[in-house]
């Protein structure tokens, strides 16, 4: 399948190559300026994209990898392949793309470095590779010279480079105006890292004025930081920014090994950008053989109902308990995670389809897990008094539902690492496939970073141990996914972004926040969002309460089509899905794994309308969202196969719908439909529209 | 058993307390000063050993805990309990002392701190303490304020403050010429990590210039940093220093909590320091309720080899491989841990009445296992292929001798605890009973300390998840032992002083530094020193060696008996042993566990004589041994039951021994001896007599 054709450029050196995209629409030029430094441009259909950017790293010591170059050897190749992700939005990828290979020697020290460029027709990827050499074994990355040298002050939508965090409210700014010190920003936010000013996280999605999409991230982050964004507000020049350790080092590596690929998506629609599968391209193939236990999973939790005061994860009071009596704990009677209402939970499971049901708050800690920097919280292995894990998990077997396991590390890796084995010699016990684990807080060991090298091998050597044991893992405070999951398919979601939780105890996420995470986030992989909320206001469970979801309910259920998850959460309380069964029958109709997608329409910031078909079924779902103004379209069912005839359920907002004035309003309709039907949409202000499309009977 | 007699010395402040040892011969003075400051004083028999010294400590942020106290309650008591050791020196402890405990209330912030003090007949001890209190719950230590303040220019016997290793030699000098930043001395240190010139280790030895002996030191390190001592050279005043962790903290702490002893034993006889129990004493006692499992162990090895330069750890070449091809591995034909060579040495302790064999480079990971601060180095499990685990483990069981387990872990702790488990589970699995541990190298995680709070925590953490498998640790390169192997009494044994190997290959160990060892690192508990070297030059193996052991053969029998260490080696190879049949019977005779022990002759950096009662034995065995001084001296045998004939079998140096000119030269002689008997010494430079004692037939 894979098709391979090298074209060597040139024995010796050249100081410069060039190389196109497969559609020729995109072009790099690599050359060495001055003495010897890397560079390379890049265009879109002749237009500038990024101008000449120094490439190059920083080690330790007086060394330096970015200057005194001669190209040795200078190689072009084709890539085309077509692969079967286990899990995905779509089930056969195309990879490909043309590749420059250029094998540099620094004169001075005789150290070799090749830089890889790949050009995909959604844009450009290059690395380092440091080949095995003779006396040069380890090296530490004290800076990367990578630069991104944009043509102007571009729109971009950010979040500020905090090395500890992600979950912030996007900012829509023009590059000039990035000020990504929000330090003091009440956001809900529990623990803030290092910023800077001029930092910002990647993916990082541009406009520029003249309608060219740009978004710079990065793919296949394994043994290195998370790469941020410094910027240069003069010349418009980002440089990769990466979170150091506890002593101040970057990265610590051995030749022979290659870099996280940097990457530059470009396009002029921006339904390229969403639509992509270039990061996931770029990682390696699965590294598990047999994938049969890698399932997709709709569930519901004893979760929500701590987000919203109604019940906690703690037995026995305050989670940062100042004032426990030692060995003493006297239950409030709030506790969320009982045996009782676990197996309410899992008859609402049950009764509704649902695979699996995640219970927060199971196990003994919480009194004392948060803001204290602790390092003993949790054992993963004790539950609380008035939790039966036996009787829980036999109840869940015969109702034919499956228990997610829980695992808050309350950012204490080091605990964790040291108790892992333990908790899935337990997790094998009972028989659970699927583990939801946090990392809230301060990371110990101290000094280090959420973003750091040493975070980035934690989450993924946590995924490795799982699969050995066939347990799927979805991370929340996790470092944000780069196509990994291509590698570590039991890596099924993450959270690694503001998600809806925030909804219930902060300013919140404003409307467009939902209409960006697809040109960010979610372009390195799942996003466990968790949807679904039906009760929007949180006044509903205490009057003075001003928070709310920023959404109307039907764009609640659009969510489930544009924030892809095969792990996807029916977020809300059993109860408020009971007063609205009609709206509740499309997510217990959705897929979470699909054969196709297709992107209708996609604005960054504004909207986005997505199409899927589920995967091993004659189903389609499409999910329409909006921004806070409401918005009329049409679309097309041209994605039907010809000839069949479907029928559409229209889940959309009521005429009166506001997501702030009356978020609760809505209509469905079902119409029948084929290839040549178009649907109106009318979006309400922070709406949606969700359809289900099934063969007519 | 245990007597607490209590007195409430007064219910509201008093500005000075006082209490005096059982002896009455040691005084302790504690009283508040200046705004409220603690502080105290000690005296022997009415001399000053430390003048007025604060207390107290400094934590986070503009907060102190060293003035603004009053004393809400001052009450003394006085205990005496005599216990049992599962293994030691003794078989009964007396544990007696009387306490004053200072309830202490800083005004400002009404936190409550109490200082117990406690004196022995041999020293003073105290300690922090932190009761459970209101709204106090984390804080975060950044300096201790204790001070000894010493009375004048004494002679000391000190090693460099490095908080990564004290394998230093002992120097010998006045307090006013420490110079403690040793960073540029060639002396076989792997890596040193951060010094101060006026910073020294503990235990820290003293003479006064009137003869008194003083020893400052801690006891039950537990969750807190080793204790290092910063010099005032100008007033001879000591103040605790700890080592921080990567970003520069000390300790980090949670109420209710109590801080490790700190101790000053003082005596005008040099005897009462070496024979105290008061460090033991002031641990807790055992938390292992079945120690069945717990037996002393006498071993050889596969390891002396690898010093000398016979055979190597690794399998395939250089330690620190900079020329390995990734994933090659061509053997050198010099691997020591082959299943040929185990078995030889199998026999070898079959046919000598040795328990066990250690077996150090049976595991992958040596190519590259040094100096390059690599994580990812040993896996504990997987042996190299010319090493068959079952079959060197069948084949030891067949002959009655276990294997002891070897976990090198370069300083890579991170990844010893994430394979912790494993690396047990293996050992359970093969049968296993004895781990030695080791921690050469910088540690990760990345700017820890091997005396920091984090491998203190780590030390005894390993220790625990041990005694779970009932597995003994022998830990090597660890933070020094303060007693704490009475509360768990798998920690067998340690190394943590620069032991045996030095003399392989570095300057060595200076003749004197086994008399300074039992006054210094001994005082916290066994050493793993590793004696037993009869082919003392290292010319043997390679004619341009200049190194050798600098003590004679006899010398290196004695030391199994003044080098306590419940698990002992008999370190040389089985073929130099072979040599010299009639000195190496002393070897298979001598004990590993006691049941009485008798310090005769004792003085610092010159000589100690030392009698020990075999357990459940009537057979006794004595080492003498000198420092680069020749020495004739008597003992009196009156420790031995009065009337009984016994039959005393005298290792001692031969007329013409030198350690360095003749270290070779024993001789041998059996007399019968009684309680009545004396046998006169004559020690050679560098020398020692062994002595055993059996019943006479």
């Amino acid at each position: 399948m894979k098709k391979l054709i090298l074209t060597l450029l040139m024995g010796t050196a050249a100081s410069a190559q060039s190389l196109l995209s497969p559609s020729k629409q995109i072009q790099l030029e690599f050359k060495l300026v001055d003495n010897g430094k890397p560079t390379y441009t890049l265009t879109y259909k002749g237009r500038p994209v990024i101008e000449q950017s120094l490439l190059g790293l920083t080690l330790e010591r007086p060394q330096a990898l970015e200057s005194d170059f001669k190209t040795i050897k200078a190689e072009t190749a084709t890539g085309d392949e077509t692969w079967t992700p286990v899990l995905g939005e779509q089930s056969r990828i195309r990879n490909h793309y043309n590749e420059l290979k250029v094998q540099l020697l620094q004169t001075t020290t005789e150290r070799k470095m090749n830089i890889v460029f790949r050009l995909y027709d959604e844009g450009l990827a290059f690395r380092y590779e440091f080949p095995n050499q003779y006396r040069w074994k380890y090296f530490k990355v004290t800076r990367e010279v990578t630069e991104f040298n944009l043509t102007g002050d571009h729109k971009a939508f950010w979040i500020p480079g905090d090395f500890d965090s992600q979950e912030y409210v996007y900012s829509e700014t023009p590059l000039s105006a990035i000020n990504g010190d929000q330090s003091q920003i009440s956001n809900g936010i529990g623990f803030k890292g290092p910023m800077e000013q001029t930092r910002v996280q990647s993916p990082l999605m541009m406009k520029t004025k003249d309608g060219l999409y740009i978004n710079i991230f990065e793919a296949a982050v394994i043994n290195y930081p998370v790469m941020h964004l410094n910027l240069n507000p003069k010349t418009f020049s980002f440089r990769a920014d990466l979170a150091p350790n506890a002593i101040g080092d970057l990265a610590y590596l051995e030749t022979p090994c290659k870099l996280p690929w940097r990457t530059v998506m470009v396009s002029d629609d921006a339904k390229d950008i969403v639509g992509s599968r270039m990061i996931l391209n770029l990682n390696d193939p699965s590294k598990i053989s047999d994938v049969s236990w890698i399932k997709p999973i709709k569930y519901v939790g004893i979760w929500w109902e701590m987000h919203v005061g109604k019940s906690t994860w703690d037995y026995a009071g305050s989670q940062n308990a100042q004032n426990a009596q030692p060995g003493v704990m006297i239950p409030t009677g709030k506790h969320g995670a009982t045996t009782a209402n676990a197996k309410k939970y899992i008859d609402f499971a049950a009764n509704n389809g649902f695979d699996g049901v995640l219970i927060e708050g199971w196990n003994v800690g919480w009194e004392d897990w948060f803001g204290n920097w602790k390092e003993e919280v949790f054992d993963f292995v004790t539950p609380y008094p008035d939790f039966d894990v036996k009787e829980v998990t036999d109840y869940a077997k015969s109702k034919n539902v499956q228990i997610i396991m829980h695992h808050e590390t309350s950012g204490s890796v080091s605990n964790y690492e040291r108790r892992l084995d333990r908790a899935y010699d337990f997790m094998e016990k009972y028989g659970y496939k699927a583990v939801k684990t946090g990392y809230v807080g301060r990371i110990i060991p101290r000094g280090e970073w959420h973003d750091g090298q040493t975070m980035v091998n934690h989450f993924n050597w946590v995924v490795q141990r799982a699969a050995e044991r066939k347990i799927m893992v979805n991370s929340h405070e996790s470092s944000r996914p780069t196509g990994v999951h291509r590698t570590w398919p039991n890596y099924v979601s993450a959270e690694a972004a503001r998600g809806n939780e925030f909804n219930a105890w902060s300013t919140g996420n404003p409307p467009m926040h939902e209409t960006i995470l697809p040109f960010t986030r979610l372009l390195g992989g799942p996003m466990d969002y968790t949807p679904g909320i039906f009760e929007i206001k949180m006044s509903a469970y205490e009057p003075s309460k001003k928070e709310q979801i920023h959404t109307t309910l039907a764009k609640q259920l659009a969510l489930y089509v544009t924030m892809y998850s095969p792990i996807q959460m029916a977020a809300d309380l059993p109860e408020n899905y009971e007063k609205h069964q009609d709206a509740f029958q499309f997510i217990k109709d959705v897929a979470a794994d699909w054969d196709d997608t297709k992107i209708l329409e996609a604005e960054p910031g504004d909207y986005v309308t997505i199409a899927r078909k589920a995967k091993g079924k004659d189903a389609w779902f499409v999910g329409a969202i909006t921004d806070e103004n409401a918005r009329k379209s049409t679309i097309f069912l041209d994605f039907l196969p010809t000839g069949k005839k479907y029928k559409a359920t229209i889940y959309e907002d009521g005429k009166d719908a506001d997501w702030e004035k009356n978020p609760k309003s809505y209509a469905i309709k079902t119409i029948e439909v084929d290839s040549k039907s178009k649907i109106n949409l009318n979006l309400a202000a922070g709406g949606g529209t969700a359809i289900s499309i099934f063969p007519a009977k």
